[in-house]
């Protein structure tokens, strides 16, 4: 038998201004919000926030546009300099059309504009973008550890963020970064009812765990940029989140 | 502010069979459970138990096989009985490799082996397998009216599947079917922080739920096919799951 799962609001949650310590921050929202984690809980946090702590904002003034930019700004109807910080956070231009870049990120999700943001800044006159955090595995590493000291070992933290999907409409919450939770859980040898092996073998836990705290950062008027998951099973692991990245030569739709 | 949301179990779920009344499973497993539907709350069910239902069990040894897909099996390395009733339920076939032909499925999905099942079902001197449910919407649709009037107005059904996806790894639920809810919410008009319109204006919330639903879904060693979604926002809509589709000519990855 399992029980229900709880996703719970980390609310209020204050702004986040680059320098500041994710942790201390975290913390302190879960105290003001009286939630303790205790082992299982998963807190979920928006990539946003952990960017603008790590400072990845980038003025747009202050690009220097090369050619190649210049050429991929004018196909996808962008500003150069973006297209400049596009490139340079990529391995790979996949597709191009009227507002949207498709790539492959450094770190290796395939994300539109790189998962570059520019809402929710400062700054009208002189725009800024926010790039992802640098490493998505390592923030969440960083804030693990630091959580599990306050409270009790046994926790994950996911960072995740949106992204639009081949072949259907809408976006949707994804695991961008993890610690301590094994992404995707291997279920082979698991029996269905009739005891034969289940077809299906391999579950993106996190994904769906970073979908379903997006549930709640969508629905609050003023964002809600941290959800703690209690209540679900999943497997501890340290293996980070690339195990979430399909192999360039097992893809079928590059 | 917003609350919490719960993902609650229904669990006891009974096995189901061909001809059952889903409406009437689903209510008696509800009263098991001690589970009693309120306005706001999501129902979502596995297809599996809907296409169990609807009878939508074929015999392999039953079906004629033409060339093609006696072509496709040899491609693929499966059997042609199945490549054929892949074809029957696919308008065209996206991609071919050994274990896998990934299709377009008659009603739109992009789906590997047209979501085609054989885990969990009974009679293995004769291999038989499971199609998708005949119209999920529909489906939807008359078990959330039967669920209003066993309980109140205001409720949602979701029909949820897992798929793989191009780009990352592991399978993730997805809404194969819907009624009562807006499965893509425009966020066109709401405003960041800043007051600036947000850029990412669609969001795939029945995508997210079936997800959330399925993290429960995956973890009952007995399977557990319907999870009740409580304390989430969403918007009623009559307007079914195709909203969720990505219309080909918008589609970058085919």
């Amino acid at each position: 038998m399992i029980a229900s799962v709880q996703l719970v609001p980390v609310l209020p949650f204050p702004l986040v201004e680059p320098g500041d310590d994710l942790a201390a921050v975290v913390l302190a929202a879960l105290a003001d919000a009286d939630i303790r984690l205790a082992a299982g809980d998963v807190l979920v946090l928006a990539q946003k926030v952990v960017s603008k702590a790590e400072g990845r904002y980038v003025t747009l003034s202050q690009v220097e546009v090369g050619d190649q930019a210049r050429e991929l700004a004018q196909q996808a109807d962008k500003e150069p300099a973006l297209a400049q910080l596009i490139l340079d956070e990529s391995r790979e231009v996949l597709r191009v059309r009227p507002g949207v870049i498709i790539v492959e990120h450094r770190l290796g999700y395939v994300h539109a504009n790189a998962g570059i943001d520019r809402s929710n800044l400062p700054g009208a006159d002189d725009p800024a973008v926010l790039l992802l955090p640098e490493d998505p595995d390592s923030s969440a590493a960083a804030l693990r550890a630091a959580l599990e000291a306050a409270f009790q070992p046994g926790l994950a933290v996911i960072i995740n963020d949106s992204a639009g999907r081949a072949w259907r409409q809408g976006t949707e919450g994804f695991a961008l970064g993890c610690s301590g939770i094994e992404p995707v859980e291997d279920q082979v040898g698991r029996l269905d009812l009739f005891g034969r092996p289940l077809e299906v073998t391999e579950v993106a836990v996190a994904d769906e765990m970073a979908a379903a705290a997006s549930l709640l950062m969508g629905q609050a008027d003023q964002g809600c940029p941290a959800v703690v998951i209690r209540g679900a099973r999943w497997q501890a692991s340290e293996q980070g989140s690339t195990a979430l990245l399909r192999p360039r030569e097992m893809d079928m739709f590059r």
